[in-house]
C-alpha cells in the first residue's frame, strides 16, 4: 500500500497508524507527504508518474481542499489491479488512466467502513485510511457505496504558435525544476525536429534543449524531458523556480532564437 | 513501534537503524521527523492526538532541548499497554494520559541497555533507540532503572472574559493553521452556544466559526475545531501563520463582533 | 536496505517502489530524503556517520549532480558485508571506509539489471533501485559489470596555525548546527588540551567549548563534538547557520581569546 498526501509527516503518520490498526499485515509505503498544500494537479501528476513503478496495490492519496464539503470520497479500481482511494476532485483520474483505466469506482459512504463520527477536516484519518485498511483486509469494493464516475482532472493545454510553445507550470519539483503541462511532442509541433543542443529563447534568455542537466554549466538553464515524460525547465545544480521566479500556474512561452 | 522527533530525516533514520539492529523483527513507523526543533509542546500535542490512532506498541519520542544535562531519560507504560520512551521534559505526559494514564515509569539508566559510551548530544541514538529496541525484544521495564514520576507538561491556560477568549498559539500545523491551547468548550464559555456561521472578531478581522475550511472563500480566515480537538485559526487554502504573522507562543484574543 | 537521497519524498518514494517490485521481501528504510540538493559532501558525511549504526545490508545513496553524464554508476562491497549502490562521485567512498574498507566494486552496466531504456535524469529509479533490488534477490555483484576503483571524496583540510584553527563548513544539520571538516584532535593541535568551558573566539564572538548545547544559555553559541565525531558550531535552541549567516563551503577561523 502507498500513501500520498499534502499533510507533512505528522498527519500522514496518523493516516498510516489508522491503516496499521485495521490491517496490521499491510505493508505501507509513504510515497510522498510533501505535495504542495492544496495542489491537486501536482499530486495527480506525481501519482501518474509514480504508481506504474510501484507494486500493484492500494494507493491512498489525499490532496483535498474541499474536505468536509460536497465533494465525494471515492475508491477506484484500475485495470492493472490497483485500487486508488481519495477525494473525487481529479486527483486520482489521470493515475487510474496510467494504470490501464477505470474498471469500477465507488463512493465511500458505508458508515461501518469509516471511523465512528468522522471529523469535517481530516478525512485522511477518518474516511480514506479506514477504507484502505478494509480494502487491504479483502472487503469488496462494492460494499463501500454506490457506483460513481470519477471526475477528470482538467489541465491547461499547451499552445503551439508559429515558432512558439506556450505552456503552464504544473509544479516545481523538489530541485526547483519547473514541470510543464506539455510534452516533447508539443516541442516538435512548435519547432520541428529539434536536435539536442538546439537553443530556445525564454524572455530573452537562451535555454538549450538537452537530455540532462550536466550538458550545461552549473547555474545555466535548460529545457529537458523530465522523468515524468513532461517538458521541464531546470537550472543545472540550481533552482529554476528561484531563478525565474515562477510558480505553479504561471504561463511561459518558449520561442525559436532570433524570432519575435 | 513509532518514532517522533524534531530531528529531520537523517538523524531519525539513524534512530530507526539502531532499533533495527537491536530488534530486527520490530515494525517501525516514523510518525513524524518534522516537529519544530525544540518545540516540546508541539511534540506533546502531536503525540496526544496521534497515538490513540496508532497500534498499541512502543513509541519513541525525542524533542529534547536539554539533552546531555540533568533531565532524565524515561520510559512510561500507559494503561492501554503502550510504552513511551523519551526525555522527561513534559513531552510524554499528556499522551500517556490520553492512553489511559501512567501505569509505571522508569528512568533509563542501566548501562547494558544503552549504546556503549553514550554521547552528550544524541540520546535518540544512544539511549532512547536502544531502550525501544530492548523493550521490543521483551526486556521488562523494571530492568531499565528506578521508578520515577514523569514531569507534567505545563500549557498556558485560555482566559475567558466578558465576550472574549484569549488563548496561546501552541503551534502552526503543516498547512499553517494555528492550533490554540483552547477547546470548543472555552469558546462556549466565552460566547455561549455558537451556531456554525457565527462571526467572531480577531483584531478587527471577521473570523467565522465553521466546521471546515471550504465554508469560507479561498483566502478567507476561519475558526474551527482542529482534528486534535483543539480550536484552531486557519485560512482556507492558505496559511494562517503567514496571513496573521503569528508563531507558537503568540497570544490572541477572539471577541464577539460589535463589542470592544 | 536503506535509501538516502537529495530527492525529497516523492522521487525517493518512486525509488523505494522500484525496489519493492523487484524484491518484494526486502525491508526498506529511508535513511534520508533530505540531503541538500547536489551536496555530495553532506551526503557522504551522513552515510559515514549513519551506516555503522544500521543493519548490515544494501544501501542505495543518490546525490548525483552528474546524472546522465560520464560519471559511473557503481556498487561497492565493504568489509562489514554491506553493499553501497550509487554514483561514483565520492559519495560512497568514506562510508565504505567506515564499514571496514572496499572489498570489491563494480560498474553497474549490465542492461538486464536496469530498467529498460533508462532515462538520462533519474538513475535513482532506472539504474540504482533495480541494482539494489537484484542485489537483495541474491544476484552476485560480479554480474553487474567490470571491476572499478571508486573515486575518493576530497574534503578541504583544516589548517592549524599559532593558536588558530581554520576549517570549512561541511553542511548545516537539520537544527542549523554547522558541522566542520575538522575533528577534536585538530582543536587540540591548535589550542592544546582544552578543558570544557574554555572560551574560543570566532570573529570577536565568544564561543565556549562544551560537551552539549544546554551548557550555555538559550540563544548563545557553542563549539562541540557533533554526533558524527566532527567539530560543530551550534546555537543552543537556535540555528548557528542563521545566526552566523554561514553555508556549506564557508571557511571560518577559531582563535584563542585575547590573541590576534
Amino acid at each position: 500500500m502507498s500513501i500520498t498526501t499534502d499533510f507533512g509527516a505528522a498527519y500522514t503518520g496518523i493516516v498510516a497508524g489508522v491503516v496499521a490498526r485495521i490491517a496490521p499485515a499491510a505493508r505501507v509505503q509513504v510515497l510522498s507527504d510533501e505535495v504542495t498544500p492544496y495542489a491537486v494537479a501536482e499530486g495527480a501528476s506525481l501519482l501518474t508518474q509514480a504508481l506504474p513503478y510501484l507494486p500493484i496495490g492500494i494507493h491512498v492519496a489525499v490532496v483535498d481542499p474541499g474536505v468536509g464539503t460536497a465533494r465525494r470520497p471515492i475508491a477506484v479500481r484500475a485495470a492493472r489491479g490497483d485500487v486508488l482511494v481519495g477525494p473525487d476532485n481529479g486527483l486520482l483520474a489521470p493515475a487510474a488512466e496510467a494504470l490501464g483505466g477505470v474498471v469500477e469506482a465507488r463512493v465511500l459512504e458505508a458508515p461501518g467502513l469509516r471511523l465512528p463520527e468522522p471529523s469535517s477536516t481530516f478525512h485522511g484519518r477518518d474516511v480514506f485510511a479506514p477504507a484502505a485498511g478494509h480494502l487491504a483486509n479483502g472487503v469488496p469494493l462494492a460494499e463501500f457505496g454506490p457506483r460513481v464516475e470519477p471526475l477528470p482532472l482538467r489541465l491547461p493545454a499547451p499552445e503551439v504558435g508559429d515558432g512558439t510553445l506556450t505552456a503552464t507550470v504544473l509544479y516545481p519539483d523538489s530541485f526547483g525544476s519547473l514541470v510543464l503541462a506539455a510534452h516533447p511532442d508539443d516541442l516538435r509541433r512548435a519547432f520541428g525536429e529539434l536536435p539536442y543542443g538546439h537553443v530556445l529563447d525564454l524572455d530573452g534568455i537562451a535555454v538549450p534543449w538537452v537530455d540532462t542537466y550536466g550538458r550545461v554549466p552549473a547555474g545555466d538553464p535548460l529545457v529537458f524531458t523530465d522523468s515524468s515524460g513532461r517538458l521541464a525547465l531546470a537550472v543545472n545544480q540550481g533552482s529554476a523556480a528561484q531563478a525565474f521566479g515562477l510558480k505553479a500556474g504561471a504561463r511561459l512561452t518558449l520561442r525559436a532564437r532570433g524570432r519575435a
